[in-house]
């Protein structure tokens, strides 16, 4: 199994809506993906490792799925309508990672 | 309940030695923090979002607390030891960052 994380940089004047992506988009990726998305799960970010320093990322969501190929072939044909949602929750531009489960919950 | 990311950026020349990260080190954390780590999971980097790309961090894993108190009230007390272990298996720094879970599993 696969996860594909996609992670917003805590930028200080950045907007980020956290209910408009936990209520909407992510609902609509899980929607658009189908069974391709096995779950998904969301943080938000709360601070950094150092005694007040602020998150790295401000926001955070991982998509587990069976394999690359199956992220490809059911968030691909959505993915124009899925991007175009992004601009609803936040101006930040994410850092995309494909990482293998090695220890899963 | 929330996490604490631990995450290992990825560098060309860096030592990460993925089965000891699973087999000992995780073992080891969440043996010394007992029911303060409610569970954890681990992430192998594979690749960044741009094809061909490498991963932002090569190496993730996530503990799961019921809050910050509880991660720095079991995690604290061991802190030393735990650290001491890590260059078993990787040379790199890791960047830390606690997040409230907004969606789980």
């Amino acid at each position: 199994m696969i996860k594909v994380s996609v992670m917003y940089p805590h930028k200080p004047d950045a907007r980020f809506d956290h209910a408009y992506y936990r209520d909407k988009h992510m609902p609509l990726v899980k929607a658009r993906m189908g069974d391709g998305c096995l779950y998904y799960t969301v943080d938000k970010g709360l601070a950094g490792g150092a005694p007040g320093s602020p998150p790295t990322y401000i926001g955070m969501c991982h998509i587990f799925c069976e394999s690359v190929e199956t992220f490809q072939g059911t968030f691909g044909p959505h993915a124009k309508e899925i991007m175009a949602d992004v601009a609803n929750y936040t101006d930040l531009q994410p850092v995309l990672q494909i990482s293998e489960v090695v220890v899963e919950k």
